[in-house]
């Protein structure tokens, strides 16, 4: 008779992981290399030093050490908030009457409400270690602002954020938080850089988009003596970080004897997914085990199910190294009825690798089935998620629906990123009734990707 | 040499309360009892179950039984979310220069973002099992309407929440969490009850206040068929259930040999300061501990620092039972510009005995420098609180900073109830500068004076 497994499991602090793991040691093919796009060759770390601190620089161009320590400090923070919980869905299963097993590693216990404290500390500590002043980033929903805010408050950084105009103005509680962690929060596109003030000339009254907000916060790194650009998605050092998430979840699927079958996420620019799913990427790379691993997107900024596998840039101003990623085409914004994150143009360049070998699905949701998905499991699971972290949810679901059919007992873990306090604006408008979905049409993927640039 | 304590302790499911402990049986003298407005004899069972659920009218008249079993139905949903943690400050003592060793209960990991669900789910239980068709209520801050929506949505009871009409039109984004929950949201006073009619008739424009809210959820729930009132605070079968934070609070010491030398609570109507202190408030009766317990009340709402301990009414249309409690009067309403909850006029009785009797101090503390308290422990600790927990935050602060002064290593534990999250506004005047403070005067106390009752 197997253990009983108890609603949350949570690893005690001698168990929690003092390394994190880099998926790209394991993988046969690496992901392709950043490029200059003065150049068009790959980026050097000097080149890479002069955007992100040097260490973080280190651990973007580090294909190689599949163990990296966490730093004494950062494992001392950690503590502040982590382990997260791995909790087993009891109640989800017996609403959906379901022989699945479903399981999620919640990662909204902290006043960021998501993930992004894993990394956001991490990039906090090397610039502190660097000695330099402060860092500059962009914020989209306003997650990864706050997280950096926490961070650069824990190590007396500046933080200066550029947050996506519409969010700014449709989330002023957001900005609130991060102002009372001491961040100086701007909205984008801006009369403050010169990439904004262009920006602003070639599309007055626009409400911004994350590929404008990267622009401005890399021109303000750049141009400010002792500070640096900092990034809480996409890059290859964030999925480092995150693999926090996904070793404590394998250390307590291990600790219980829990095999996964299917493990999924929602993907914006990856940073979650790519955390939640390294380690088992890792055992599914070296032979060692066998999962599904699903991608979860929203279908109006469909950048896997839809884009294509190319160089493009990663921002709109095009003054960040071009990576290789299933893109929209940096000139792609989703329609504004699309609520909460997932909003970039592009994908990882490691998960993209992942998922063009075939070693990941992807699929994509409407964004009313997912606020559906959101609200049962609110009422269900007791905690209200984030329209992001609703993608796996409505996914997670879908599949124990499927075992429900066939009676499979399939073991489902999913990641749910954070928490929705902030997105009412959004749950309003689901519960008016009023929320509609949006898919672009071909032509409007067309327009993006003409503009990808040509690399040889 | 001590076991090194880590930075969170959760108990395992198999360590959690299955009792809930009733300090009443340990109190020599009793709390008095509630009084029938109309007889101004003590209510019966009888009377109160026209008003309560019958099991929880039982719980409130029981001064008897020291310990009362949890149903089944109940801790399985308390696995939800609890157990909740006990944190160890390591970061504020170090911050602090303290010798002192802080420790707090966080019950804030939970949607409804306070202790209250702890309460809501017994209410909505019993409301369950005796068959109703469901339950009314008010809330001020909406901490309480989320919490009993959450758990009226859990076991399918309709939900009706008056909530008093500053907070729902200054929070609107906690009533779209009660709507996400299911519930029915009426601002208060409303004109679909006759107490509220006739309170709008006599202060047209009112901006409500708790006291007004609560006759209008009682008046609701004695004229429609199947319906009781509930109330997240001040009765005693609410610190009955609240309880479940202290036993886990003191399983938790016990299991690490942690021997707290003060207790501090914020306090409005007493639920969480009564909940945690009711167990070691119970080894302190019996003789077998001793505590120093402190309750901190907003300066613009002193109950217990400036009120006076006499029969009043629970609520402002006078239709609930007399209880004897340290009280403002049932007119009082607190300034405006204070922010957050614990603006009730009242205390609950167990708590006014207690307090009366010697055995648990009180202080008040001013706004801004909660504040300060509540923006110096987000920094540090890495939530951000609810205006009403930075209360105690403030007192603990305090304490470690005497501790500091005299070189004592006092063991300090207090209760943060939860996050500050729909409380950004208050934060931002907060950030903003421009926050003030209240200090009712002797005449603004001597009005409230005026108007309690006389009972022989």
């Amino acid at each position: 008779m197997a253990q009983k497994i108890p609603y949350k499991i949570y690893l005690s602090e001698d168990e929690l992981p003092k390394q994190w793991y880099n998926v790209r040691a394991d993988m046969k093919i690496k992901p392709a290399p950043l490029l200059n796009p003065a150049t068009g060759k790959p980026v050097t770390l000097e080149e890479l030093s002069n955007i992100f601190c040097t260490e973080l620089a280190k651990q973007e161009l580090n294909n190689d050490d599949a163990y990296i320590d966490i730093p004494e400090e950062i494992q001392s923070f950690y503590k502040m908030y982590r382990p997260s919980p791995l909790t087993r869905a009891y109640f989800l299963e017996k609403a959906l009457g379901t022989p699945a097993k479903i399981y999620y590693k919640f990662e909204g216990n902290n006043t960021s409400g998501s993930h992004k404290l894993n990394s956001s500390i991490a990039q906090a500590y090397y610039a502190k270690q660097q000695g330099l002043k402060g860092v500059t980033t962009e914020t989209g929903a306003g997650q990864w602002g706050t997280a950096l805010a926490m961070a650069c408050s824990y190590f007396g950084l500046d933080c200066k954020v550029f947050m996506v105009k519409c969010s700014y103005e449709q989330k002023p509680f957001r900005r609130e938080v991060m102002r009372t962690y001491g961040a100086n929060v701007t909205p984008s596109p801006s009369e403050t850089t010169e990439v904004g003030r262009k920006i602003l000339e070639e599309f007055p009254g626009t409400s911004g988009s994350l590929g404008c907000a990267i622009s401005e916060a890399v021109e303000a790194a750049v141009t400010n003596e002792g500070y640096r650009y900092v990034l809480g998605s996409v890059l290859s050092q964030v999925l480092l970080h995150q693999s926090i998430i996904g070793l404590e979840a394998m250390a307590a699927c291990d600790k219980y004897d829990i095999k996964p079958d299917i493990i999924i996420g929602c993907a914006g620019g990856g940073s979650n997914l790519g955390g939640l799913i390294s380690p088992f990427m890792g055992r599914k790379l070296r032979g060692e085990a066998d999962y599904r691993f699903i991608a979860v997107e929203p279908a109006s900024c469909p950048s896997l199910t839809r884009g294509k596998y190319a160089y493009d840039f990663c921002d709109t101003g095009k003054v960040c190294p071009l990576a290789k990623m299933y893109t929209l085409g940096s000139g792609f914004i989703p329609s504004p009825n699309h609520a909460g994150g997932l909003r970039y143009h592009g994908m990882s360049s490691v998960l993209s690798e992942l998922y063009d070998e075939g070693l990941m699905e992807a699929r994509s949701v409407e964004q009313t089935s997912v606020f559906a998905a959101a609200q049962q499991f609110a009422r269900i699971e007791g905690t209200l998620p984030a329209p992001e972290s609703s993608h796996a949810i409505r996914a997670a679901i879908d599949e124990a629906l499927k075992c429900k059919e066939t009676g499979e007992e399939k073991t489902i873990l999913f990641g749910l990123t954070g928490t929705g306090y902030f997105d009412m604006v959004a749950y309003q408008k689901f519960n008016d009734g009023v929320m509609t979905d949006y898919i672009p049409t071909d032509d409007d993927l067309a327009k993006g990707f003409a503009n990808l640039p040509e690399v040889k």
